[in-house]
């Protein structure tokens, strides 16, 4: 696929796979396809909690069912897989269900490193019912950053954060949508799998060959720099264990202005990796702006803290808090919605970039 | 090709394709072959220098002689491409030499990411005469990194720069050299195609996917820390515009004890980069260990200075200055010889690792 190219075809009906992980972190591709394209799911796949609701699961998604098998969502057209994995490999498990599915036509969607297209199995089932095979993360990109053609109209805003699934993504997307709602011309720039999911375009830069991971993401800015702002999704942190390549190529790659910091209230580990501590925020803060100057001016001009596993009392002591710790606007985009971080963007004004 | 399998069969009489770039720089893999397996290259083929030799051009190789066309190298049983591109990609210009090799049944080494065996034409040649394409980029690599396993007796030394192409390979296999020589048990890791060329095992990780950079790394150092030392050959640079991204990967996949910073005495703008500066040598200091400790404790030890370009006096007065400046030793290993680095290995004791 190439990643400029839509993936979601008009009269998409989708039934997302979240077999044993109807949860917001593991499954976070369906919680936000719930989000921003609810009219498009028809139900998610989970044997385990068969007769409860989306809302009820993940907490979006209004009546959306979970059924539990695929003879029960006889509405959906397409079949997507809605569960991240480490390492994006699926289990022997999913075989059936996703072979029922291209047998029976449905298309498939998957964000997974591990193509459905490279299955000999599944290429021949979807050759002989005429199913598509959609990998998200397939790409073919081959170009170094160049850091030419950067438009210096056109601000370039980025997320990043203090660990994997804490929200930079959602971040990225609500900071988008009211930036246009208050009049201005966003484009959110994709660069995983759910991202790309839902604008339809996008780099799944976590499955691009190394070298070309900030070319790759380079590319994606220039392609959108008519627009007056980017928001560029980032990835993983840049103090992980496994993916802070793909974070830095992508800091290095979009050549940010200003970043937002996004972290979860009470994590304390990083997530999938016990007994790994997270960097303190103040320390990343500096970490990140040290970083994204090796490229060009740059500053974090606000926090998004996701507080969902906290009360909305604990939520506002914490936002006290940090604000007051990092002299940084703090809110969680859902609990607060996103209006500081839009006033800070309004109130930011970039330095001049000298190479 | 599985990065542990040795690439160079035992026979192997390598002409080494330099054309149009017999100078150390772009041909650098031609110049470390020649440094590390002289016995094994028959001739560099470059039509421009017909009638020179190796140490003419290369400063290294004695009488190897450079010539115009394959047929004047009748020996050869093996062309190598010994030329580095940005982008990996080879030129339309080399096709002729390349098929004619393949018809002639000689085996082909690449180390470009456009790999030899994906070129339908060259692999029909190759299926007719019986050559082999080895393409070192090539690989599966698909784990992430999991921090499990690492032993804290094996010391993890590994090379960092100021930029591509300032000799981190070459410092990296002098100073494995000179640490066996002193009675050490060290091994070479190498990360890029001419290490692996030369070493005939190594990872090539500016060809892996993104998201297991680190992990492939990791897989070395797990695969070697058997030995007393292992030596991590380093690629790009932490602050370059196109490679910071392979940096971070394998600066935080080796998570070394220590590093050993190597530079071009007088470059100031990035290899291949008009107009982008370099970043001065003791932030960059500060940089690779601000970013190496957010894995474990780990510190600069030594400088090595790649002094070609300048006089032997002017040379000296670099290693002074440098010296004074970061309160290191410095050397460089072609022209002095790796032993004050070999020393600052000696003395260092490696802090213990708290996750």
């Amino acid at each position: 696929m190439s990643p400029q190219q839509p993936i979601e075809p008009a009269g998409r009906r989708l039934a997302i796979l979240t077999e044993g992980h109807t949860e917001p972190v593991r499954g976070k591709t369906a919680t936000c396809l719930l989000r921003y394209r609810p009219e498009e799911v028809v139900s998610l796949l989970d044997s385990t909690q068969v007769g409860k609701t989306a809302q009820d699961l993940l907490g979006v998604g209004g009546d959306t069912p979970v059924v539990g098998k695929l003879d029960d969502a006889p509405d959906a057209n397409t079949l997507m897989i809605g569960i991240a994995s480490a390492g994006g490999r699926f289990p022997d498990s999913w075989r059936p269900v996703l072979l029922q599915a291209i047998r029976s036509g449905m298309d498939v969607i998957s964000g997974m490193h591990q193509f459905l297209c490279d299955d000999a199995e599944f290429a021949r089932a979807a050759e002989q019912s005429g199913a598509k095979l959609i990998d998200v993360r397939k790409n073919d990109e081959h170009e170094v950053a160049n850091r030419t053609g950067l438009r210096e109209d056109c601000l370039r805003l980025h997320t990043v954060g203090q660990d994997c699934s804490v929200g930079k993504m959602l971040v990225a997307m609500e900071l988008t949508i009211a930036l246009n709602a208050a009049g201005r011309d966003a484009k959110f720039i994709a660069t995983g799998q759910t991202g790309i999911m839902v604008e339809g375009d996008g780099c799944p830069v976590d499955c691009v060959v190394a070298d070309f991971i900030s070319g790759a993401v380079e590319k994606q800015v220039l392609a959108n720099q008519h627009r007056e702002i980017v928001v560029v999704e980032g990835q993983g942190s840049i103090s992980h264990p496994r993916y802070s390549a793909v974070t830095l190529g992508i800091l290095h790659g979009c050549v940010p202005h200003a970043l937002v910091l996004c972290y979860e209230v009470g994590r304390t580990e990083v997530h999938g990796m016990p007994g790994f501590g997270l960097k303190p925020l103040d320390e990343l803060l500096k970490t990140y702006e040290h970083m994204a100057s090796l490229q060009g001016p740059c500053s974090v001009i606000g926090v998004a803290m996701n507080s969902r596993k906290v009360s909305a009392a604990e939520a506002e002591d914490e936002r006290a808090r940090i604000g007051e710790q990092l002299g940084l606007p703090v809110c969680d985009v859902v609990r607060d919605g996103p209006a500081d971080l839009v006033a800070a963007v309004e109130k930011f004004r970039p330095q001049a970039v000298a190479t």
